[in-house]
């Protein structure tokens, strides 16, 4: 029997690449999806580029969307990113590096990209316990745009086939994804979630990010590959 | 009091300039919002800029979003534009103009810029009437994408205020559109709907939606201003 198609969302980081091996073990052809879209850690693009070539992915789309001319985040705007706030990271409050309605945008082109592929499924790597108080990683918000990504397309018009966006890392803690990933073969090295990574790549080793990574790591009892400025 | 901001999903055709007229008519402070999203007629995001000054908005954010790279539909495609199948326009067929995901992509990137303004409000020019069965023009659609919204964003999460979708149009007759667009001093000779016009912005007179625009005028009694190349 012929692979099923998927889109796979990949920013080159921890989380969707653990979500594309798990896409990928599931069988599924992949079709990778990344956004260039005014952030200021492009590192991680050369990281996504690698990685879809390493899972075998059908195609590749970079699209080129500046949220950015909106303004409104530090991922953005020319401020500083946050740095050793981790003990602040409980969910109650947002952090400045949100970037408005990020994952309703990304999922919305996801959404076009699969209509053309003729495509049903849809896998983004979102997490609703490391979320950092982002509202677009929640499950209901995830319920509430697949029902509507069915209502908006040619496709989900089917009598057949609906639009289903997976989403296989959001009841996991950061320390179960690394684990799920280091079984499925990722190489973590290759992955890059830094908020405010040096030009060459390396992780700060002090955002948010960086800490929720390190102390993943430390929980799975895996060894930490990550390159950190300290 | 102060007027309340609104971002207005303004293509510069008919639809949307009369859209925007109304959330002028309606008083709040106008924030347009265009894209250029690989689409062959490009004069009509000259017609845009002209409407965006015309009603006094505040801002007018041109986005490019290249859609055409998934492929999929004649307006972002090189082929041709079906012409003279007016009789044909009944919603039962979803015309190979059709655009995949394009208001959900539309009405997303809409929402990032409201959450970035301190918006609450969006419009959009959406109508189910004369809608030609693209499926994200109807009302359940609209209704879906507004409950995503709010829980997409740091907006929606507020308890006292929630993202709306304003579709004025949504239930109107072409014509119905044209009177009320008239009444409130829109200049249709300055919008363009045509999905293949020249280089020079003149209409080709037999596509959908120039047999559409040119019924609507007829029947609203209100002689068209549009110049057709026949």
């Amino acid at each position: 029997m012929k692979n099923k198609k998927a889109v796979v969302l990949l920013s080159g980081g921890l989380d969707s690449t653990t979500n594309m091996a798990i896409a990928k073990e599931m069988k599924f052809d992949i079709y990778a999806l990344s956004f260039r879209y005014g952030q200021r850690n492009s590192p991680e693009l050369e990281m996504a580029k690698n990685t879809a070539l390493k899972f075998g992915a059908k195609e590749h789309k970079i699209i080129d969307i500046n949220l950015a001319s909106f303004g409104g985040s530090a991922l953005t705007d020319n401020i500083d990113v946050p740095k050793n706030k981790g003990d602040q990271i409980d969910g109650s409050v947002i952090p400045v590096t949100y970037v408005p309605a990020r994952n309703l945008v990304f999922l919305s082109l996801a959404t076009a990209y699969a209509e053309v592929l003729g495509a049903w499924d849809i896998f983004i790597g979102v997490n609703a316990l490391d979320y950092s108080g982002y509202p677009d990683c929640r499950p209901e918000f995830i319920a509430a745009f697949q029902k509507t990504a069915n209502l908006a397309t040619k496709a989900g018009l089917s009598q057949k086939n609906q639009i289903k966006i997976h989403t296989p890392l959001i009841h996991l803690k950061k320390s179960e994804i690394i684990k799920k990933g280091d079984a499925l073969g990722v190489d973590y090295s290759k992955t890059l979630t830094c908020y405010d990574p040096t030009p060459e790549g390396l992780a700060c080793g002090q955002c948010d990010s960086c800490v929720l990574r390190r102390n993943g790591f430390r929980e799975a009892g895996i060894p930490d590959p990550t390159k950190y400025v300290r």
